[in-house]
């Protein structure tokens, strides 16, 4: 326990400024939600249908999974954003209207009824949809439900939103950040799902964010991308990639700032609060990934490149036999050393030390690829908490990611046993 | 239930004239083996030490993890066999002898002690270990073995020796053909080990094959090469690629068939039977995959290319969540069409088709790439059984490949939540 790591900031490039702030998606101005069960789910007692609504069209940003088999949503979104405006987040769950013939048709006709209700166009609904892929979708709940959803829009409804977008969650993902631009106040807040089917690659889980921020299309979709590189993209609880993974991001320009249409200062303040927001869903995700008892959070510093960074961080983060070790809270380094040799990255192995981390101390386990003497006790009070760092140093370079993940439970094969039936 | 797949051949290539004999690794003229229990374990009731020994020396070839850590035996055995001879395989359970300092100098001080009883150049010892990665490793409990280890040799010792090799593994991984060359019968056997940290690449898990068939060692890594390619990198346990797999193979040449030392029909008989035996026993590392109970068979078929079909094939067999739903007999198809999604493969998803298969029948679940009707009895009835084949067929080709692995359940994070400690 003498020679330290060096300490990954993973809060570096964020603003002073920023710092976080109670809500979620209508923390930004301009924005209400509200969320109801409209009978997509047969329990009557989970929300199912979630609907953001800003009182002015919006500049739109959206990313989506890389999976080749998209759901209907994506498909619908991806036209309806074309144009960078929207002005609604809709989303269901209980059903990811994927692998369905006529799921486009069906998509369309959930924008039509509630863009009616809200007297916008129909092409300025962002949709998506959650749950399972394959089952035949019925739009009927959504047109009854929907003057109700518009109804029941409030500057208080976005716990019921992200009730409503929730599938195998346990816990509400929500997190909003306050940031200036020229002296002008601005706020960035959003709400997320996932638990299972999590390896985003590209995109993300569903994540609706909203920003008053006043920033063009470009810049938000610029922001997104580099936001989500380095949160979601970095969230790994199954290695299984969605059909559905949608992260979307509407901003009102209510704040007032002078519009962001390009490189600089202001873009980089804002791309930095839009990450810490992520990142705070991000961890929710990962904590709450199905099954899971602990947050693992792997830190890795001294890459030769970014890229080896990431994939080392991932790769750990992502390990069956290792997420399986985390549950039995065993210090078995070995399956770290593992991961790290079969990740795709530059890594000289020689040069690895390895540590866990926690509230309760730290152990070093491994250093120059070789193991070192350590407590078996000391490891075990370290790993016995619910959140766990693993800090990883390849000692080749100046590059650091961070990946999240979480244990693998004996309550991760009880719910994908039998979700479907 | 209409629409039949096209059946892929699996037995593609292999020559009518092999069959399957009784026995293993001294089924080859000239070999025997032997196994016992030496200390490197604490369970007595454990074998630990398995040797296999040629009465001369031997064309030999072997392929190792792609891991970048690499066992202290891998380094050894690559210096070893550089010269393209050997003699004997040795091998310890217990301790992988990787992450070790001493590591390269104690798997020398393994040969020496064993060459010298045998009274061979050391260097014509195969070794290979396996067990918990970064604990110290004691060479006494060897040396001490080492003349018993030796005067138990024996044609009826490969029982002792694929025990002594085995570690969660819950079964015996033996198999066994002869073929012919030129009118010669040859001989083609091994054993293998390996339950959890299975996800070969380029190698495997630890497999040990002999043969008494005469063929230069260029040839016999060729064929090592392409048998492994279709059958031990074709499974996936955990998605844990190790850092000691190993697959090694000495030839007598005691059979007296006229050398092969090139391309040809022999060359191609004599690869098709090592195919066959490695399929048998990667079939059996599939099925006795930590806690698993269930073989997941993955059939591709209609592929453009051999990479994408193979490339689907593992990504559906490695599917966390598909895994999960085939323990509990859950005929979750969008689980199977999101792997394939997710596959690096060249896929048209809506030329799809997915059905489930069993002794107890087939269950057609999706055409292209659409959900078709079928009964939910049916499907449970066909995916209770012990050995399920899922059939993708991609409509896009004539390549085929088939992957195998198992499912997912509580007794792999049993079995991995306390596996060092």
């Amino acid at each position: 326990m003498t020679a330290r790591l060096r300490k990954y900031d993973y809060r570096k490039g964020v603003q002073s400024k920023m710092k976080f702030i109670e809500g979620s998606v209508t923390a930004s101005k301009g924005f209400t939600a509200s969320g109801l069960h409209c009978g997509m789910r047969k329990n009557r007692a989970k929300k199912d249908l979630a609907l953001i609504f800003a009182s002015c069209r919006c500049d739109a940003a959206a990313i989506y999974t890389q999976n080749k088999v998209k759901g209907a949503p994506i498909l619908v979104t991806r036209e309806h954003i074309a144009d960078g405006k929207a002005q609604a987040f809709l989303c269901n769950s209980g059903n990811a209207n994927t692998c369905n013939a006529d799921g486009v048709e069906k998509a369309n006709a959930m924008c039509a009824c509630v863009s009616k209700e809200l007297g916008i166009p129909e092409e300025d609904i962002v949709i998506a949809s959650t749950g399972v892929i394959g089952q035949p979708i019925y739009v009927e709940p959504v047109v009854s439900a929907a003057p109700a959803l518009v109804k029941l829009l409030s500057k208080d409804g976005s716990g019921d939103a992200v009730d409503a977008i929730m599938t195998t969650d346990t816990h509400r993902k929500e997190a909003a950040a306050e940031f200036e631009i020229n002296g002008r106040t601005c706020r960035v807040g959003g709400i997320a799902k996932g638990s299972g089917m999590i390896n985003p690659n590209m995109a993300t889980m569903l994540c609706f964010i909203t920003t008053d921020a006043d920033i063009a299309s470009e810049c938000l979709h610029k922001a997104l991308k580099t936001a989500a590189d380095e949160t979601f993209n970095m969230v790994c609880v199954d290695g299984d990639t969605s059909t559905n993974d949608m992260a979307a991001v509407l901003a009102s320009g209510l704040a007032g700032n002078d519009r962001i249409t390009g490189e600089g200062g202001a873009l980089d303040a804002f791309t930095s609060a839009l990450t810490a927001v992520m990142r705070k869903l991000a961890r929710g995700i990962a904590r709450d990934g199905e099954g899971a008892t602990k947050l693992i959070e792997c830190v890795v510093s001294g890459a030769a490149d970014k890229t080896s960074a990431k994939a080392v961080a991932k790769a750990v983060i992502s390990s069956n036999l290792f997420k399986a070790a985390m549950f039995g809270s065993d210090a078995n380094w070995g399956r770290v050393l593992c991961a790290v040799g079969y990740a795709d990255a530059n890594v000289d192995i020689s040069k690895v030390d390895v540590a866990f981390e926690s509230i309760a101390g730290r152990v070093d386990v491994c250093r120059g690829g070789m193991g070192v003497e350590f407590s078996e006790n000391d490891a075990s009070s370290v790993l016995m908490r619910s959140e766990i760092k693993v800090l990883v140093s390849l000692g080749g370079g100046a590059f650091g990611a961070t990946a999240w993940g979480c244990d693998l439970t004996y309550d991760y094969v009880k719910i994908n046993g039998d979700y479907r039936t």
